[in-house]
């Protein structure tokens, strides 16, 4: 029989919390314990996994005593916790931007870079969502005919923003259809038949957090600090699932259908790219599958050797949940947990 | 007293018609007499023009006898009647891309290249939508640095394929929201809630007409063959306005305040760049102008001279009627028509 491990989410109640859950059970993930926390405010609720009924605690620093695995879905959360998580003999699994690029964490896509969880002391950074989402398919192009250069648009949808923002848009679209006044909370603006191009917030140089967590997480994770790229994030009215237009210039030629090649045969890729027969990938469709769609594979004629692909992908599941729990399986797989 | 025209509007009772109608009086455009034609389907129905009750006329060939400018909206009528208007007299101005690329047809976007009106034969082209907004604030930065390539990636609402497709994305999100059964008929497949990267038809190179419109009108427009541009056009479930998101390689160094303060001067365009403060291009608010909105003008560190820009415009007033009004008052004043 497998070994059994005792299992904490921290932010259970949360999007990426519940995700975690379901993907945790899909996977038949070895649990043999499962301790769900959260904010104070959720404190008692109830939850089922595996069809057993489970009691939200208060996260606090003693809750990690006894656990082997604990997934952090993100926010503020994670600075004060994860410490004290490792402290306590676990390994954090963390998909906040806190730990991400400190020397120490390993920030691991697990089809790009599973060697890195080798480094771990304790934490293992689970990327940005739009990271894992670019990654995935950015990886095989760059072994193969080395990546110099990405342009990415990324159009994100609502549930990157958590719960709250996903009934804001459902809200604000009612409110539309009745003419109603819409009075935004979670975002700026409307964004119920708008876009918003802003995640995040800006820093100095007219970049969001967002945009510069591609740069330097992507940079990261393929251990090659000189890929440039350059980036904007754009918050669609799209309820689950990222896409993201990208631009890619290589250091060597590549053909369409050898990038096509390299990418069916790469894991956790589906290749949807037959446009006249209508097949591309679109959000609504990749809502709640595990792997990166990418078609409109083409030749960018304005260069001399480079590529466009769309990429669209559950920003919930492989962005989030589903990375986080193939890192732990990666851990269990090498004996690092 | 000023002179009137005689004018017929081809296409009234569509999306760019109506606009086209609105554009004509609020611009107080010198109408003295108006002919209202479309297709068979609508002949007979009452539309109002300066509170005027207009009747709509099915269009044929001898509808232009006696009309001095004929804005034609777009579609596959075109390529029929804009000879036949052209051959009793008027000058057309024409919203489909039956002859944007002729040699012997100008393609303006008035404050671009204002002067190829000179040059017409009877027929004027009014460029793609998307076209317009782009090539407005890029031409201001082409001017000062040279603009060597650009990466485009566009978000078009749905009113850009006709009034059908603004009233199913409509239905489709109240049947969204009331979980009821979606079968798309204006677009291949759902729109609400979904982001669909196919406009128009597609070629063999893999690009759709749309993508290969925005290469090859902006360079017809701007004069420069040897501009490179690629696209990727993507449907959004907005209901009016295009966003594009723009990445530029300039010849020569061009800082941001620099790009900045040219697109500030430049005719047409409003820049919202402040987004610290929560200022950038919105689709929904800039709907019903008649501006191209630019924001979000950073630096793109991933190349030597490199910016990004994001745009927003309504695709039914710049990128259509009000251009084309444009171009016919550019006519008059310059005693063209």
């Amino acid at each position: 029989m497998s070994k059994g491990f005792r299992v904490a989410i921290v932010g259970a109640t949360g999007a990426v919390g519940q995700e975690l859950m379901a993907v945790l059970q899909e996977r038949k993930f070895p649990v043999t314990d499962l301790k769900l926390l959260a904010s104070a405010r959720s404190h008692g609720k109830k939850l089922y996994f595996c069809d057993e009924e489970l009691t939200v605690s208060q996260a606090k620093a003693d809750s990690f005593r006894g656990v082997d695995i604990a997934f952090f879905a993100g926010g503020a959360v994670s600075k004060e916790l994860v410490p004290e998580a490792v402290k306590r003999g676990a390994v954090a699994i963390d998909n906040s931007s806190a730990f991400r690029l400190d020397a120490d964490v390993p920030l691991v896509v697990p089809e790009v870079n599973p060697e890195d969880v080798e480094k771990h002391k304790g934490v293992i950074s689970n990327p940005n969502c739009s990271t894992i989402i670019f990654v995935v398919p950015l990886n095989p192009i760059h072994r193969i005919a080395g990546v110099k250069r990405a342009v990415v648009t990324t159009m994100q949808a609502v549930s990157g923003a958590g719960k709250e923002a996903l009934d804001e848009l459902l809200l604000q679209t009612r409110q539309t259809l009745a003419q109603e006044r819409i009075e935004p909370q979670v975002f700026n603006y409307q964004i119920a038949f708008n876009l918003i191009p802003h995640i995040d917030v800006f820093g100095d140089n007219g970049y969001s957090r967002e945009e510069m967590k591609l740069v330097n997480e992507t940079r990261k994770i393929l251990h090659d600090p000189e890929i440039q790229i350059t980036a904007t994030t754009v918050r669609v009215p799209v309820l689950r699932s990222h896409s993201e237009s990208v631009n890619i210039e290589t250091e060597k030629a590549l053909t369409v259908e050898e990038a096509r090649e390299v990418l069916s045969n790469a894991p956790g890729i589906v290749v949807q790219d037959d446009p006249e027969n209508l097949e591309y990938p679109m959000p609504l469709f990749t809502s709640g599958r595990d792997e990166v769609f990418v078609g409109r594979i083409r030749k960018d004629f304005s260069q001399e050797q480079g590529l466009n692909i769309w990429i669209a992908a559950d920003q919930l599941r492989k962005g989030a949940a589903t990375n986080a729990v193939q890192i732990a399986e990666l851990l269990i797989s090498r004996n690092l947990v």
